[in-house]
């Protein structure tokens, strides 16, 4: 992948309302409370018509180099371009999209709430039950305990899942995870041996779905070994584009299924709107994720928060 | 694992009669035709009781270790004992195995034909039916056209799968390919791309399904990438314990599935005879796999056509 362009605004994890539209939009209007996606769904493309991805091609490669479809972002300071990222840029108080990366939301939706479903939520809650496809009665372990890691525990018990095991390096994490349904929790620092290991012999085997949300090679591998080969699925949801993954061949080989996810394999623009209903009407937890709110001027700081584990999820109003 | 122990009389994919049973025995009697199952099914363990998983641990631990149950193994030669390969060890003319490892097949089963159910085309056949459910219409790939890839072609035609690519680095494979059900052969030898690139540009951007039938941790990795992101199955099969896997984690999180087969993920008693009746019924090819027979003193040159690809199958007749 080619690295991204700088200068940027990040950002890609918001909701807002349409200030103005383009001739030819449709789809959005003035006014409309919408939330941004990076993940468009142009529902016209191979991909938007399989059941199989959620991966619309539109424009994706020109979002990675952060511009939109015609080559060219929509933002400038002091007559420079600045690079928008992928497709959204959302510490900004305005930004420019194409119709097809925004979701039209319930009026009255909590924008300083529903701004999760931009990714971390729906994409850690999308892990358990779209792509692991987690089971009544089974047992999950949950690598990471950041916003993605507790919607992917709070995925596993919606989909009935009866020994959530979250994991996290963080003791902290420890109450937070049962607040989304963990019942149990385990530090792999206050074990010796490896967290595979402790979590094979918790399970008496290994358990039958793993999710890891981190984002590191060896988690990864850790989050496939805990599987039970009698058909366990490993679920890899952590970016990283500059470690390679290590396995054994022969624990895939006798009995384990690795998967991946993006988004938390929603179809964007039909599932997100839906996802903010089910927390308008109780069924799924948003507020619980804030920890902090800041302002915009003080996004760096959430960063902070965030690199140091302080924060689950830092909301920035504007 | 450990090093297996040796002396070991090898062979694992055979067929033959019950030539006497012990005190307790009931699942077959004296004259019965059977294969031989490196992989039982004792029907009561928590694995044979799930649907997920053919890994019956019965006596796993043992078997692999050279030994039956009980810690002996029940060959000796010169008063030095002799270990048997896992569970089995079809290179002789008698063994020793129990009930379990064994299934009685049709009385009418040519021995010489379906010997070749004990691993090999049952493994390639179930990689493609059950563990990858290669589906009608389907684009497939198989990598590595042994008799376990070509039983893995015919899986996948008999799947219905629409376009079966078969890929050999040995151009005489591409007719026998095409005898078992391939629409198309492809020689990575013959080409400056990688074969994943060459794979993908023919199916504007990747497989449905690939099948890793070498044992070659390079070619499982382009078996991966061969797949197409927007939900690919990619299916190892191959043994390989002296290798790791290095994978691209990007490759997994955008949208493809790892998964393996053992003995194709047939619970082994009860499939093996369907695959026997299948064979007689015309469903399922096993003549053609046969290219060359040989008495159980050639065996050594059976290995010798196998490793310069001279052979698919060679039958040891005693």
């Amino acid at each position: 992948m080619k690295p991204r362009p700088f200068p940027l605004i990040l950002g890609h994890e918001g909701a807002g309302i349409v200030e103005s539209v383009g001739p030819g939009v449709t789809k959005v209007s003035k006014g409309d409370k919408v939330i941004p996606l990076f993940l468009p769904q142009c529902g016209q493309c191979e991909r938007c018509l399989s059941p199989k991805t959620n991966l619309c091609t539109k424009n994706w490669d020109k979002t990675q180099q952060g511009v939109l479809a015609d080559g060219t972002s929509r933002i400038t300071c002091k007559n420079q371009q600045i690079y928008q990222f992928i497709g959204v840029s959302t510490f900004s108080e305005y930004t420019v999209v194409p119709e097809d990366n925004v979701t039209k939301i319930h009026p009255d939706a909590p924008l300083d709430k529903v701004c999760l479903l931009g990714c971390g939520v729906s994409t850690g809650y999308g892990a358990a039950v779209n792509t692991g496809k987690v089971e009544s009665g089974s047992t999950c372990a949950v690598f990471g305990l950041g916003a993605v890691g507790l919607a992917a525990v709070m995925g596993c018990k919606a989909a009935g899942a009866s020994r959530i095991i979250a994991v996290d390096i963080n003791p902290d994490k420890s109450e937070i995870a049962k607040t989304f349904g963990a019942t149990e929790f385990v530090n792999p620092k206050e074990h010796s041996q490896p967290i595979q290991e402790v979590l094979r012999k918790l399970t008496n085997g290994g358990v039958d779905f793993s999710i890891e949300c981190v984002g590191n090679v060896g988690v990864m591998r850790a989050a496939v070994e805990a599987c039970t080969p009698a058909g366990g699925i490993c679920v890899i949801v952590g970016w990283i584009e500059v470690e390679e993954l290590s396995l054994a061949p022969l624990d895939i080989l006798l009995g384990r299924t690795l998967k991946g996810t993006y988004f938390g394999g929603w179809k964007t623009v039909e599932a997100v709107p839906r996802l903010v209903q089910d927390y308008m009407s109780g069924k799924l937890l948003l507020d619980e994720f804030v920890t902090h709110r800041l302002t915009l001027d003080q996004v760096n700081q959430a960063f902070d928060h965030m690199i140091t584990g302080k924060s689950i999820r830092t909301v920035i109003e504007m």
